[in-house]
């Protein structure tokens, strides 16, 4: 029995259906009341990005509504139970009711800040002493092992998969399908990235946030005014 | 003051995300837990379509959810007010307070039924007479001049257009772009077409028909499979 | 014929399921992890205005949405068009489809200002001269009337009510049941009362003001903390 | 450490706001136009039922919306993974990351079935052998102790609790508030109950079920009428 052990989450770009221009196609109708694609494609960065800035401080907030984003995800149960509480967005996820889970497990990288300090809801973390991490991995990797043994032996013998799965610690990674709108988007990651001091404070935990970024650099790039008026 | 009449609605496609594989590497993380998306795109259209019908049967909506579709639609304000109870879509639409509304109004057409029989909920409609057509084409046409022209001299006076267009009346037209994925556009159509007698029997209001079976040719266009599991 | 002319809407409450209590239930159980509920009973106000108010700053809004709200509200067409986008709700409304519609129609009160000045999106209004106002009522009343009789004509030769209701202006009344959480309701304030040169500007039209205005007084009797706090 | 080990789940009605009736002034708004809760106040229950069942039947599913339930439910992680996909509900979940979790487990009970039969998606469940049984009983056990003594031993040495957490099974207990109205509860019902061979089959996994049984005992009981419809 070979258990793997990461510390990072994947996130993959399936496919888009996103740009900043198609912010303003949207924006535009209420003001033209016809179909203003043709004559946004051509415009200048200047002005869809004053158009965008202007959405932005309104609260428009429909106009982003037109642009997806499917990501494939990979990531520890953990961080899909967070995630999955954003519930303007489509979810598929692997099943251990029709499958085996592969032993993949996320056990916290050396940089990983291990004590919480500050009070709840508002936590800040500093690093932890090189015994904190020992125990941590120690502790990580003895639970994986039994627990994932325990699977096996229960699935050997012929038990349900669904019955089996129960043993297994939420560290174990799950693969999924989202699909968000832009809108959406902006709101998870206002909700799960550090903004600590901000207007908006918000304190995630690293885990999330790790999906959060990967998902803000993609969204960045495709679509990079309104990512920029965003921010 | 040249008023436009209509009898259609204007449905666009304006862009999508949408296909049938696309339904299948969203249902194939459930078993395979990783990127189904290569294996997919090779697939022979009788195992594509064996799934699509097994997820439909099943009640399986979630993978239907990654396919998305952008409409520009035009269509009188009584088909959008129905159009805007359906809630999983987004909608950016023209506004009165932003703009002057052009005079374009619907009117029925010739072969439009304008008698309804039977008890609500399950109306069915038979042609009229010809007088019945013919009052009804003059009170749309006298109706739409006198309300067109009221609203022209309060603008004319310096009314705020917000205030000015609360004469107008409920058969003008107004434009929008709607979004919706491919599960929100089945349960639509399943709901704004007709289907007496079916075991879902459904009686919309014709106007909002003509919406959705215009809808329902560019799904059928752009998902063959999911279409024709969906019928 | 009698049409009737109104200038206000009607809200009522029809029941609710809320209290600023409920909110610390549901809040406290990420901390207490069992029913809480019999503990926040009997709290005093200010522990419970503390916790609120810390909720509504970190952007904690799912404990508001244990609160459910139902009214009654009477209000012209045009009202209900920017009420329905708000998807997180619960509507029914009367049918024209079903019944004949009442001919009570919504005309600006003498105190409704007429000009709008300043550029899109950001309008404020002035009173309008007393010629403005003359041209309003007459045009708002020549209208209806036009209107309403080709509407009872129709229905008199037997078409269809809901072809005949096709001429009937956005400023008729109609009435719907709405069902809303407080999370709902304070997204729903905040976008639909004026909020000029805050944090969050916001330029309803006046008329769906007029609505959430009393949505306001109902809140804040039966919420008063989460209101101050909202505030 | 004593470990706690249940396989039951608890469901508590908190507080609704739901009845028959309700649904009666919600959908007779559409004929009446006006404010009809008293007439409905007094009806007699076979008129009631008839109403409802023309609304089930019609796919009339928005008068359902006006009626919501707040439950208190504490269960297995595994079935708060499923619950939570359920997106028209509001919900507040116990936190690891603001509370040390206590060492409550599910383990299946001498009655759960424990060998799966049949195909992905419409599996049967048979009885298990008392070695299959004893194996289960053991694997749980085992994997519990081990998992919540290294949690312990994590938190003992000063790591954060959302860190130590990522160690813990799926089958330990937490707690949540979970608000839905009648008409998502009755969509849960129909997904999260057995129904093979029916219209709509359905293979729920046993430990969701037993939540679902919960509610639609309650659900039965304060809407009796809507139950029977429904059923």
């Amino acid at each position: 029995m070979n258990l793997t052990f990461r510390s990072d989450v994947t996130v993959e770009l399936v496919k888009s259906s996103a740009s900043d221009s198609d912010v303003a196609f949207a924006a535009r109708v209420s003001t033209q009341g016809e179909r203003a694609q043709d004559l946004v494609n051509g415009e200048e960065d200047t002005k869809l990005s004053g158009l965008i800035n202007f959405l932005m401080r309104e609260r428009h907030g429909s106009p982003f509504e037109h642009s997806t984003f499917t990501f494939y995800v990979k990531a520890p149960i953990f961080v899909w139970r967070e995630h999955m509480r954003h519930r303007m967005a489509s979810y598929n996820e692997e099943s251990g009711r029709y499958r085996v889970l592969e032993p993949e497990f996320y056990v916290p990288s050396r940089d990983r800040k291990l004590v919480q300090v500050g009070k709840t809801g508002a936590y800040t973390f500093e690093e932890g002493t090189s015994e904190q991490m020992a125990i941590t991995m120690v502790s990580y990797r003895r639970t994986c092992k039994e627990a994932y043994g325990n699977y096996m032996d229960m699935l050997g013998a012929g038990v349900a998969r669904e019955v089996a799965r129960g043993v297994l610690p939420i560290n174990i990674y799950s693969s999924a399908y989202v699909t968000m709108n832009a809108r959406a988007l902006m709101n998870f990651l206002s909700l799960r990235m550090s903004a600590e001091g901000s207007h908006f404070p918000s304190y995630p935990q690293r885990e999330i946030e790790m999906v959060a970024e990967k998902y803000e650099q993609i969204f960045k790039e495709i679509m990079p005014l309104t990512y920029d008026s965003f921010v």
